[in-house]
């Protein structure tokens, strides 16, 4: 299975590092960073590549561009790991857009196009004879969407409940074990590398709203966007709000909700008894979904992480291929 | 997708009646108990056959045997149902032989064929360039046997650790909330359905042993049988070793637990923190999988039920069909 990969930031970089590793029968045929590009139909030299962006170097020729790569090499499936941009999903969209008009299979970590495009984009990939897969979009290493399109064929899928956000359950952690206020527990965050400089995007709840569209439209093909959920943060909850809630045997959690029979998409910070299998600690992820007839199933797992989601983009690709 | 159902008991009705009550393009043409078989290409009259079988009567033709459907009915798919024999897997090994051998595929719940023999029924299906599916043998409605062989490709799984027999689990649970002792729980499981009056199987570890031979197989290609595995059950558990357990933020479930790098295989009541992913309660099942790339996953759910059973069987033949 010949690949391209259009970017080449931790995910690309893991991605391209297990390729040259592990046995998997894969191999890397264009690359593309945000400044350079290179193609090998022979197969790019990945540690060359690799040494060179570590250097901090571009990884190729600036002549040629994530454009020329999709359009140009003769690629098998392509690999879009370029950064997320939620406003209006590009480059990526096109990027995808045209892999799949080339009969190219497309494997994709990035929320914005998933999320802004899957039902066009997923129509686009069948009327072509390809596929799109974004395992690598929500929650990390969790095989939750193979699971949901595969693994439970036969099932209503009647309810679906995520702790999405490793930042945020992370932050809530520690405020319940600990004591501490939303500040202190953010700053902690913020040290241990679980929270960016400006957190807006993950304890608004957004992350996990996004997340939430991407799997409600996959289940369900419900169409809806970010607008359509109705989305409250963690910034406001408080220490005693935690210790209220855990002198009854539950806890506060930040939940993605979908429930078809009430209409409801809502993310907001929840009480939850602190036995349910939804429940976990620090970073972790977890998905709970309800079906009719096996029953509720959960799945825990690490949300985030580059080898994580390499893992993700590489299960995908070799899906499609086996 | 035209199949042939071999067993009517709790599973094998429970799968006739989704399929009767679902729009999911699958037709039963062929069905037996264990006294009686009816064939019907164009389709058997489901409830009539259900309505017989809820009056005591045989199902079908006492002149038809399993064997006749097996060899004569024209089937895509046998799904195999019958009641476990764990000493020898007869008769679902030869059913399910003499369907691959027709090139027919195969679906199964039957723990004893799949415990014996699963590397040489599978290499069978190989050759025969058809599919033999055992989700259901393994934690009910839990897809572990599909993320495993699916979701989760290109990842070398390092470890196992399964909480896989749901009446173990709901007697530790109780033991360990209410101060019950051993005896106390095993009788509350008996009058709750969840015990069978000779609780052995169960409580000596047997079950959870031979689901354990089945995911080591299936995961690693060992080979082994239940003989390979190191078990203890759960009878000589008492409250006072849960008592300190709790004191100290863990608790006792019974694990089954494969680690490669340690050889190790067994089946034993193990001391785990309370907080972590796989302790469940009462009769539901968990599986956590540690992998190189993905990291450490949790599947949590129901283990055993006859909708549950029947879930995994449906899923595993449309995942055929698809």
């Amino acid at each position: 299975m010949r690949i391209a990969i259009l970017g080449f930031g931790s995910v690309g970089q893991g991605i391209a590092s297990i390729i040259n590793t592990k046995d998997l029968g894969i191999s890397i045929i264009a690359l593309a960073d945000s400044k350079s590009g290179l193609i090998n139909p022979n197969g790019i030299d990945i540690d060359t590549a690799l040494a060179q962006k570590r250097s901090g170097r571009p990884v190729g020729d600036s002549k040629i561009s994530g454009f020329d790569i999709v359009n140009k090499a003769e690629y098998d499936a392509l690999v879009e790991v370029t950064p997320t941009n939620i406003t209006n999903g590009e480059p990526a969209t096109t990027y995808i857009k045209k892999a799949l008009e080339r009969k190219k299979h497309v494997v994709t970590s990035n929320k914005g196009p998933i999320a802004l495009h899957q039902r066009e984009l997923s129509l686009y990939a069948q009327e072509n004879n390809v596929e799109l897969r974004y395992e690598a979009t929500v929650c990390g290493a969790i095989p939750v969407i193979h699971v949901l399109k595969h693994g439970l064929l036969g099932n209503d899928i009647t309810a679906l409940h995520g702790i999405m956000n490793g930042t945020c359950n992370y932050i809530l952690t520690r405020m319940s074990k600990e004591g501490l206020t939303y500040d202190q527990a953010l700053a902690e965050a913020r040290e241990m590398g679980y929270a960016e400089a400006d957190p807006t995007y993950d304890v608004k709840g957004i992350d996990t709203a996004i997340k939430l569209v991407i799997l409600a439209n996959t289940i369900w093909d419900w169409g809806v966007s970010l607008h359509d959920i109705d989305v409250t943060g963690i910034d406001q909850v408080t220490p005693d709000a935690l210790r209220l809630a855990e002198n009854d045997g539950t806890t506060i959690r930040l939940i993605g909700e979908a429930i078809p029979s009430k209409k409801l998409l809502r993310v907001s910070p929840r009480i939850i008894p602190i036995n349910h299998p939804l429940v976990v600690e620090g970073t972790l992820n977890a998905v709970t979904i309800n079906t009719d007839m096996a029953g509720s199933l959960t799945f825990i797992g690490k949300g985030a992480g580059s080898l994580e989601t390499a893992s993700a983009v590489i299960g995908d690709l070799l899906f499609i291929r086996d």
